[in-house]
Formats: C-alpha cells, sequence, structure tokens
C-alpha cells in the first residue's frame, strides 16, 4: 500500500499535465501508464498544431511532455496500467497488477482508441498515409488525394473538412447509404472534388514507404478494385477507455464518454476526468492539456483547502 | 470594410491558439491585437508549466506562440485594437481606430489585467521579483523570502500555496481584518512560516538587479517600515478587459468574466470567448491555449455546417 494525495490514470498530454501541475502544487501524485509515457499522439506523423510548437512529430511531442514531466519531478510509472478502481469512499483504492495504492483524489485521463478495420497494411503505414484524424492530420495531404473509410457523421466532417484542403477526396462506404445527417449528405452532394464509392469493402491498404494504394471488394459487382491514393484517414468510431471508471460508478453518457462539468469534476467527490475520455466535444493535444491542468488545480484545492468552495 | 469568416480580438495564448486552428480550417480569420503578439505571458520571469516547454522565460513563450501563429499563416494586425463591437446581427461588425471589419463569428480573447497598488518600483521590478500570479512564479521562490500583498481570497490562497514552497511568507494588508473565507483565514493561522502584517500599506519595492526590500508605512504606529524579501506577490484582484463586450451585449458574471458553456460560446449565436476573460476557474497558459482550439473549432462549425449541431 503506497498513500497518495492524488493518483492519475494514463500518462497521454491530459495526464502529464495534470501530473505537471498536481506536483508543482505540492500533491503527493503518482501517474499510471499501462504502456509508455506520452499517449497515442505518439502516432500522429506531424503536429502542426500544438502552440508554440512549430513542427514536431507526434513522437517527439510525446517524448518532450513526458520529459518535462520527469522533469517536474512527476513520478510515472509505466507499464502498470490500472486494473480495478475504489472510488466511493474518501479514501480510494486503485489497483494494478502489481500493487494497490490509497489516494484522496484520482485523476481518469485514459484516453481513447480509434477503431480500426481490421485490414492488412492498416497499422504497418499507421503514421505513413494512414490516419484516424482529418484535423489533425488533413493538412499534410494539400493538394493530395484521399480517401476517407466510414459512413458517419464523423466521416462526413472529415471528407468535408479534406476537400478544402486535398486535391481529390473519395469516401468508401460499405452500405449504399450514409448513416449520417441529412444536412451533412446534401453538403457532400454540393462539392465537386467528392466522390461516394458506395458497397466498397476495403480489403488491404498498400504502399511502399508510405500509402500509394487500396484495394475494394466492390459488393454490388462482386469485383476486385484498386484505387490510387496518398492517404486513408480511417473514420469507423472511436471508443473512451473509460470501462474501469464506469465499473467504479463515474457517470458516462451514451457513447460511453465521462462527463465532466467545467472543473472537470465527475459525479463522484474528489473525482476528476480529462482528455480524449470525456464528452467534451474537442479531441485535440491543445484542449487535452487544458483539461489536465484544470483537473489537477481543482484535485488539489480539494485536498489543501476542502472548505473553500 | 474587410470581410471576414472568424475575428479574433486578442493575440495573448487563447487567441493565437484559435487563430491557428482557425486558419489551418480554411476560415478566413484576422486576429487584432492592441499591442504586439504574445500577451500578458510575455511579462512572466520563467514559464515551467507549459507542457512540452521545459523552461521558458514568459517573453520566449509568448515570442513562439506568435512565430507559430505566422508560420501557420494566421493574418495577425499588431497595434490596432478594436474600439467598437457590433455583435447582435448575422453579420458583425468589429471596429478598430482604422477601419471597420465584417465578420460572421467572433472569439473575443481580450484577457485580464491585475490590479496594480501603483508604487514606485512595482512596474521596474515586475518580472524581476514582482509577481502577480502564485502559481506561475511561485516555484521560482523555493526557500526563499516573500511577501503577499492583499487581504481577500486570492492573496490568503496564493499565502498558503506559498508557505509550501517559500521557507517564509509575509502578507500585508492595509486593514487590521482579511475580507476573505473563514476556513482560509484558519488554515493561515495554522502555518509556521506565515506571519501577517496588519495595517502596513506598502509604499515602495527597491531593489538592485531584482527585488530585495519593501517599504512600508504602519497605519497603527504610524512608522516608516522596511522588510527585506525576494520575491513580492500582489494580490489585489484582477479585472477581465471584457468592457466592449459588455457594451455590445456579452452577458457577463459579477465580477465582469464572459460567461461561456462548454464549447466557449456566450449568449450570443456566433460569438464565442475563451482565456482570461471568461468566467472558467483557471487562467493558465494551458487553458487558455485549450479554450482558444475549443472555441475556433466551434466557430468553424458555425460558419461550415450552420444546419448540422
Amino acid at each position: 500500500m503506497e498513500d497518495c494525495d492524488l493518483i492519475i490514470i494514463g500518462a497521454g498530454p491530459a495526464g502529464l499535465a495534470a501530473g505537471i501541475y498536481a506536483t508543482r502544487s505540492g500533491l503527493k501524485t503518482l501517474v499510471l501508464e499501462e504502456k509508455i509515457a506520452g499517449g497515442t499522439i505518439a502516432d500522429a506523423p506531424l503536429v502542426e498544431n500544438y502552440p508554440g510548437l512549430m513542427k514536431v512529430t507526434g513522437l517527439e511531442l510525446a517524448q518532450k511532455m513526458a520529459e518535462h514531466s520527469k522533469l517536474a519531478g512527476v513520478k510515472i510509472h509505466e507499464f502498470e496500467g490500472a486494473t480495478k478502481l475504489e472510488l466511493k469512499d474518501e479514501i480510494k483504492t486503485v489497483k494494478t497488477g502489481r500493487a494497490a495504492y490509497q489516494t484522496r483524489t484520482v485523476v481518469i485521463a485514459s484516453g481513447s482508441h480509434y477503431r480500426e478495420i481490421g485490414v492488412p497494411g492498416e497499422r504497418e503505414f499507421r503514421g505513413r498515409g494512414v490516419s484516424y484524424c482529418g484535423i489533425c492530420d488533413g493538412p499534410l495531404f494539400k493538394d493530395k488525394r484521399v480517401l476517407v473509410v466510414g459512413g458517419g457523421n464523423s466521416a462526413l466532417i472529415t471528407t468535408l473538412y479534406l476537400s478544402e484542403l486535398a486535391a481529390e477526396v473519395k469516401i468508401a462506404h460499405r452500405r449504399d447509404v450514409f448513416r449520417a445527417e441529412e444536412a451533412l449528405v446534401k453538403a457532400l452532394a454540393n462539392r465537386k472534388n467528392i466522390e461516394v464509392l458506395w458497397s466498397r469493402e476495403v480489403q488491404a491498404i498498400q504502399g511502399e514507404k508510405t500509402v500509394n494504394k487500396v484495394v475494394f471488394y466492390n459488393k454490388k459487382s462482386e469485383a476486385k478494385e484498386e484505387l490510387s491514393v496518398d492517404g486513408v484517414f480511417v473514420q469507423v468510431g472511436e471508443s473512451p477507455n473509460s470501462q474501469l471508471a464506469k465499473e467504479a460508478g463515474v457517470e458516462v453518457d451514451e457513447h460511453g464518454y465521462i462527463k465532466v462539468d467545467m472543473f472537470q469534476k465527475t459525479n463522484i467527490a474528489g473525482v476528476y476526468a480529462a482528455g480524449d475520455v470525456t464528452n467534451h466535444p474537442v479531441k485535440q493535444v491543445g484542449t487535452a492539456v487544458g483539461q489536465g491542468i484544470a483537473a489537477a488545480l481543482e484535485a488539489y484545492a480539494f485536498v489543501k483547502r476542502p472548505y473553500y468552495k
């Protein structure tokens, strides 16, 4: 058993920002991370939109944040993910494969994962033509040819977004109708550089150093087809890593995202959430950082001045 | 007259983050700044808590953000502050001393200003021993002697915060009783390294390269006194730069901060606010950046897909 003021679940941008602020404020803080510190941003080929760092790879940004945290004295246990949370009492318990930690407060910053389509080449070319985030990576495909895979709101929004940057955007959907809002479908039809490929299932993503081809199965013609592209945006949904929190009684929305208020508070006193795991509408490094900071300072207030609202 | 999709009022961290995201998204964006791009963070002697940039001066951070914005193609008019906002109609007008701009959306990121005590040496030593933010600059005074000036909640919170870092903290108040919450006053009394200097008016802040002395007038003894210190934290309040917004009908709270929701929306459609000018409880560079990003993406959604909620 070890005693903490604050345990942070996850060492992505939200968790590391929370760690820096909490540690600097004097809270006895521990960050638990099931992989290595930095978070999924490490997968992004290039990050041009984290203000202050002009042009960094996702890996560099992840490493800078991890290094910054360590320099600030943040205690991070890598390769030690939480396996169970007990949050209802004043003193909370976080269990891992190695130990059980007691703590006054918890910040859940466990992020989310993009759903994959699960075809050959998808993982191989991730960060080299395969992306899961239009806002993050779209500008890298200016005047190029890209393919979006999916048929829901986020796929259509990404397609519209990319159509203002890329030369040509194709969207491949396995059905013959979108499951998206009418206004988005109409907007799509009005763009000249967008083409919809109905009833296509992606079978493989191919390339050399980077992506140059996608192989489809056309469900109508029952033929195999090939398409030359420079990039593939997979938009078949994402899921928050909120299972443990949910099991511990933390309230989530209909998609599983943890509900937070302006102070990053959850429904349980002393339990906060920040970053991609929350129901905040924007999922960017810069917003995750802001939320991590707010969560840490709120946890600080809870521990150090419990009677002061 | 010039037409924009988005005008951003203020080029501090919130405004610049909004500018980067809006410009990259393809919105025709203009940032208006009455001074130079970067914001009041430029006054901070050292910033150690903006995740990813380990140790920068406030000026360096401000310059990095400004440079990043310019590299991203953000159009910034420096030395051109807004003088009047007309926000009620669908097409809004922002007037400056030089022009009147029409725009679909507005992000107000005009920041706030710390109230000064107005004594000799205060401006001279700002950033060289005189600070207005305990969380920002407290760790620079580890094991040193600091003075807090003020008697309200924020002065007491800063004093408590600093007492865990500095060797000795004195707090000088011009009255003989605090105007702060009971719990804070009690907490203060329990700390051994805090001393309260009642009925003292600061008359001057002195030093050589950095602060080393404060001169008081003691209202009880009617004597002039001197105190050797390494740092002075002025905590006599801050005020949001929200006057123009308020005149244009934007709703503010009882302290003048612009009321925003989780999407950074104000009470007027198409008008957003981000950073220190808002009623968000945390005022840090990292949170301002997160809010600027969210505001820009919300403005993008408003302009590009008005029927899509």
